[in-house]
């Protein structure tokens, strides 16, 4: 044996040392006195009684797993009332539950993706999408990020099975996929759309419908949505919405679908809980909205760099990666939990801040955030 | 437009069906009279009052989903005491929590297999290790089931990094990797050993400590353990075991960790409570491998054609898939759940029916399943 077989870990991790990139985790405790904008919790449900009643009272029924794949005993008529639930809500034929987003787009992308097929995949996708077409058979072509015109000029190229895919609203700087104009590529392309809405349920469309059904997108025949039931719906998990005929196709084909564990069904009755709550409260949609817009200006108006929101994520420019880290413990020890984006999470290698819009902040939270953000500014 | 974007999509429905190959989601009730042979409940632990009341309790303090990446607001103290104590169970260094077994694959693989780097992967190995082979910037190279010696050639002809990829017990017919010989050629080779140990955990080594533990394994500095958190510890969720530099490696490179939402906090209490009931009743792992080679030996006193179990599954040949859908129908009618497997699901090809031995089964119960089982055979 020359060297250890975990020897050029340590390489790595030198390197990541010298560039200011050492990330490591930080529990946190149940209570905390720091004000939230860092989680994805964009309606404040997760700790909402009825979505923790939702996850407690499914595992005392259910079980504390779903114990096995869905399709051998990980089906329970829980997983089949959300599904249910889900695909009506946001306006669509068939819903398809996975145990989590990242899982929800592997499926869909690989499984829409076959040999000979062309997959067309906006640059700023997320990670999940970028493994769902690095695992896919077909061939990829990455076009600018929001450009409907490289789109066609993609799709054009190509006989054959073909797909865009695009997230609905980018998790780094929280701006919108051009959907209307990409949609129109599409179809005049004969492809389909696979949109990733993590970002945009519960925030977007009519009553939180999701950017699919603000787009007048839902239940086409030819798109399909990813969403995941970890942010506004405050649980985990995720799930592919679109015609029966592709979910029949995915519960077929789809290896993350086929081959995982189902969802707990802890979580299928948080989400589920979570989105009866939407459906009786659905100004919280509006309110996500509008609480970012209102931070954006406030922010604008303070003189900081920052990318007019389409949803509920506010990013901040920072100068540099370690002036970064160093602004969002500032916050901290200011009371304000902030995420902090560096390379290689960000497509441009721009360092942010990133500020997450709860449905729950009120005016006077929103100023103090911006008051801190403003002091600690470097 | 010259067809519908997803029209291909029926011609494969068409083919499916025509080789009896349709596969369809079948929601069970929260109570049945059915008896489950089929899920992968090793210990009878999902709805053990324990394991539900920590899912519930968990959902109550920490709320419905982790809110975010574990890199962001999604660690929380409960996670970080799941996998101290996981890693003391197991006998290793540091564990990492994921959201899947699945995403603990497709993590420990990409990141331990850098560009220029070989991955010796066994023919049988499990759907995430093959899409983990497929993600990792590394080059796979596949070796026949179970054979050191063709493990040894592959890495023999390697520079630089290298891992050998196998399931500890190989989940279609429960035999086991020879674990021993695996570690002595990684060895040899200088090569790292990354163990699946889905189907061990709970089940293998004294009190359930899994594969590597029961092959004196465990803290090994070259050696790398996944888990799965929703079989024996009747939960969701994956770890990954290992030495504390590459659990830090996994936290600053693994793709299915960085971003991905965290485990929800039910489904971690869920497996907290269920491993603190093995290390107080390790005899449930002792009793599982029991169950098993009972059930094996009756089945193969009846004639059928079996592989004597290493840990608690044990599946039965079929003569085709169509055979294995009638018989698995008409245990599930005499009142007995069994799983089926057929292609594409099995590597050989063989379809067969898969039995979970659990720890619970009474000697009663196995005689009536083996009375089913028999009595339906075609």
């Amino acid at each position: 044996m020359t060297s250890a077989p975990f020897d050029w870990i340590d390489e790595q991790a030198r390197a990541r040392e010298r560039a200011g990139l050492v990330r490591g985790l930080r529990p946190r405790p149940a209570e905390t006195t720091l004000l939230d904008l860092a989680g994805n919790d964009y309606l404040g449900l997760t700790r909402h009684p009825e979505v923790t009643a939702g996850a407690a009272a499914a595992a005392r029924r259910w079980g504390g797993g779903a114990t096995g794949s869905r399709l051998v005993t990980g089906s329970t008529e829980l997983h089949a009332e959300l599904e249910r639930e889900l695909a009506a809500f946001c306006g669509f034929e068939s819903a398809l539950v996975l145990s989590s987003g990242y899982a929800a787009n592997l499926a869909a992308v690989t499984a829409l993706a076959p040999h000979g097929s062309l997959i067309v995949s906006d640059a700023g996708n997320h990670a999940s999408l970028i493994d769902g077409c690095r695992l896919a058979r077909g061939t990829t072509q990455v076009v600018p990020h929001a450009d409907p015109a490289a789109a066609r000029k993609a799709l054009g190229t190509h006989e054959g099975p073909a797909i865009a895919v695009t997230d609905s609203v980018f998790s780094v700087d929280g701006d919108a996929a051009p959907l209307a104009e990409l949609a129109a590529v599409c179809r005049e392309s004969g492809a389909g759309l696979v949109l990733d809405d993590a970002h945009g349920l519960g925030v977007l469309g009519a009553g939180g419908r999701g950017a699919a059904h603000a787009a007048g997108l839902a239940g086409a025949p030819d798109t399909v949505v990813t969403v995941t039931l970890s942010k506004s719906l405050g649980s985990q998990g995720g799930a592919v919405l679109g015609p029966a005929r592709v979910i029949d196709h995915l519960v077929n084909t789809a290896r993350t679908f086929i081959f995982d564990t189902g969802l707990a069904p802890a979580s299928a009755g948080a989400a589920l809980a979570a989105l009866r709550l939407l459906c009786r409260e659905p100004e919280r949609a509006a309110r996500a909205r509008e609480v970012a817009t209102r931070l954006y200006e406030l922010l604008v108006g303070e003189g900081f760099s920052a990318v007019r929101p389409d949803a509920a994520v506010v990013s901040v420019r920072a100068p540099s990666p370690g002036a970064a880290v160093h602004w969002a413990a500032d916050c901290r020890s200011a009371g304000l939990a902030v995420g902090c984006f560096r390379p290689p999470s960000v497509p441009d290698g721009v360092s942010r801040l990133r500020l997450t819009a709860r449905a729950d902040l009120s005016d006077t939270q929103l100023a103090e955030v911006v008051a801190v953000i403003s002091r600690t500014a470097p």
